[in-house]
């Protein structure tokens, strides 16, 4: 029998790994990793020193070809099905190297939960046949950094609030019966359009980069965008999230 | 000058605690607690179990007293606004008792951004005009301690999810527009209202006493709740969150 785990080291800073994920990475054997190409270096950069910290002696690396996807679909769901069924695959190759009794592990930024397609895939392979047992380590999620970096609830007494796509925010702006909405995916943050709320946002949340932002939405909008449009230049990438508190 | 921690220790398991969190604990010197009078033994054993492994010595353990609260409110965010009131006077009693330079810390139970009130308390007491520093930790949440129980996702692909109460989901259902509701502090899950759905279940999360269930929520409806009836004789208190996923 052959084991995975899939381990949620946290979003950013390495001293967010829980005591169960620095155990869980020192029981690993092969660490399974899929190269985007286009990947980000500080991402890397952290893997790294989080192997070479926690992982035991001897363990492999393999890395799998991620396959490429359009980041700008018309049909987003049938794309990403898509996406998922050519990644399942590479996942699928990457788990036959693994020998009898050997455990593999998949490293998730923030936490395996929440808007990624990790644990996805294995109920794929699991349902295509492919024999293994897996189990799932929770990790921060950019959603509990921000929060705990703005010093902020995410609720309000009593009160419940949203997760969503900048995409799903975009079309149907904050959501009725919510005053809270906590944004992640969002490639073009349109945040003058919400005068009735406040905004918490950070970029490159728990790394030495990470930037902090906060105030009426209306009234931070540029600033903020000015910000992102700066960060983005200068690291080649961004990734930030944010909460919209409507007053 | 001041500092204050609130510590996010994560949802039951020891070993949830991250890396920050534990060089947090062993960084104060004085650990707030306010004494519920029926506290749960296992929490007070778990706290234990983490200051004996975590603080440095000497470590001091200040304990108010936790003001006594109605569980069955007529008037809900009225009579919690004033709990807060009380507790916040307690809590400045606690800090009153730091010295000029010392560290105190909260342990908050999962992530102090998720439905506790301790972040909330701390800014009452600024605006009050007390004077001190203070940092948050996060924590792994019981909803991302659930989620990583059952190895499944809180979102589906590109999809919303909200975070309510037992409360709001009796008065309004599954919110319109969302298919993924977790629900926090539900005395009374009514699950069979809800043939719609699928639910993914647990109580005591991360500890040794840990009750997972999923299934159809009509169908698995009377097996939880028989569960959980037995779980609280047993144990005295009961600890539980679910996800409703509509099919």
């Amino acid at each position: 029998m052959r084991d995975i785990l899939v381990i949620g080291i946290g979003a950013g800073d390495p001293d967010y790994l829980t005591l169960q994920a620095v155990k869980a990475i020192g029981r690993a054997d092969v660490f399974f990793l899929l190269d985007k190409g286009e990947e980000k270096d500080s991402l890397i950069a952290l893997r790294r020193r989080i192997l070479a910290e926690h992982a035991r002696a001897g363990h492999r690396v393999a890395v799998g070809q991620d396959p490429a996807r359009d980041r700008t679909p018309a049909d987003y769901t049938g794309t990403i099905a898509d996406w998922r069924a050519r990644r399942a695959d590479v996942c699928a190759s990457l788990i036959a190297g693994l020998a009898d009794g050997e455990t593999g592990a998949f490293l998730v930024w923030g936490d395996p939960s929440l808007y990624d397609s990790t644990i996805g895939i294995l109920d794929d392979l699991l349902s295509r046949g492919l024999e293994f047992r897996h189990e799932v380590i929770p990790g921060i999620s950019s959603v509990s950094a921000l929060a705990a970096q703005h010093r902020i609830g995410l609720n309000r007494v009593g009160r419940p609030f949203q997760v969503t796509t900048g995409r799903r925010l975009a079309e149907n702006g904050i959501p009725e019966g919510v005053d809270d909405v906590v944004v992640m995916l969002d490639a073009n943050p349109d945040l003058a359009r919400y005068p009735e709320a406040d905004v918490y946002w950070g970029a490159y949340l728990g790394t030495d980069d990470e930037l902090l932002a906060a105030g009426p939405a209306a009234e931070v909008a540029g600033k903020i965008a000015q910000v992102r449009t700066e960060a983005r230049t200068r690291h080649g990438w961004i990734m930030d999230t944010y909460l919209l508190r409507r007053r």
